[in-house]
């Protein structure tokens, strides 16, 4: 693998990331579709993204392209999936069996392509024991650390509300998870060695009604 | 309000519009708690923030704080409400009644602050005139161009499985809708006067799961 070397995984931006994962998604596409070797000007125009952008970002992980030809839909498509750490199988856990933390549980992509979800756990009791449409059993909270342990979670995935998340959150690291994915609208203290990414979907209806704003305002000068 | 000179919208970043609402629940639990006046050292100490930055970013909008005082919580707050336009009702459309629209909308804050979701709607005739726990009725898709217009809605959220997402997008914007959040894993082509934005709650999970394999990685070299 042509990443092998030495990354400073600090100095890649967690935008850069996030285009690595459109960019497999893209390529996942073309190889469905048959094709076998894209231009990053070709990938760009298709998919409505930045040829320049394309090869700065893949710069970071070695040279994949060949001058003048392109790259190799299926070996860009696996580097991708190898620099992401999607060829090994990260297990899941939900926490919070409401309505965000079920729909997650069988959302696609949240139980395929190396993600699977090994547990759901609340603590409302008329919770426990229910069936959730991903085919999982919900799960006393109680039991959090010895789930981790014994089904070695690597992920946990913060579905409760905010008032809860922080002792959650401190119970996943206590626990032993490497990395927790946060949707509860608060701000967690985060431990230095546990990644921490918080998703608040609100966010991204306010940043819509930020440019409706802005921009009727604009429109209107 | 300080922020009715003109604000070159294009020149403030996502991430930046992002940092204002996460102040704005920061100064929204403050004055819960009764706090009147806090600095943007106390702020970002507080909330695990960064004071340069609280400071950076506020200064788009106008003079905020008063130096060796602080800023006074509340008209922080409605300086924020305003900058972010949650003054005004946003009416929502949600595209997609499977499990992630159902769940999203009574997820909490999508229906609330400033954000009322008007209708859900899908093409499934087996979901047609299903209540979906928020209180809504599913509608047909059909009617969308309808239903938008009718109810005057500014946003559209489409949580459509991808294949149907590009032609959501097309009929949301044909119908006028100003600003379209796509919830499907799919590259849509925008409209340029239609602000797009793109929520893959996947690429979260690959994120944490490229910490994961870098990290560990480094940590064995």
């Amino acid at each position: 693998m042509a990443f092998k070397r030495y990354i400073p995984v600090e100095s890649i931006s967690e935008l850069t990331i996030n285009r690595l994962s459109v960019y497999l998604r893209c390529l996942q596409q073309l190889e469905h579709e048959g094709g076998t070797t894209i231009s990053s000007q070709e990938l760009a125009d298709r998919f409505h993204l930045n040829s320049a952008q394309i090869r700065k970002d893949l710069a970071y992980f070695g040279e994949f392209g060949i001058r003048g030809v392109g790259y190799n839909v299926t070996q860009l498509r696996e580097h991708l999936v190898n620099i992401l750490g999607l060829h090994e199988e990260r297990r899941v856990l939900m926490v919070g069996a409401g309505n965000l933390g079920t729909a997650l549980s069988h959302y696609s992509g949240f139980n395929t392509g190396g993600f699977r979800i090994v547990a759901i756990l609340d603590s409302d009791p008329h919770k426990l024991g229910k069936r959730v449409p991903g085919g999982l059993t919900v799960e006393s909270v109680v039991n959090l650390t010895q789930i981790v342990k014994e089904r070695k979670v690597h992920l946990g995935v913060i579905t409760v509300p905010a008032s809860s998340a922080q002792r959650v959150y401190d119970d996943l690291v206590d626990a032993g998870v490497q990395a927790v994915l946060n949707f509860a609208p608060a701000q967690l203290k985060g431990h230095p060695e546990v990644k921490l990414k918080n998703v608040d979907l609100k966010i991204n209806l306010e940043l819509l009604s930020f440019f409706l704003t802005h921009a009727a305002r604009m429109a209107s000068v």
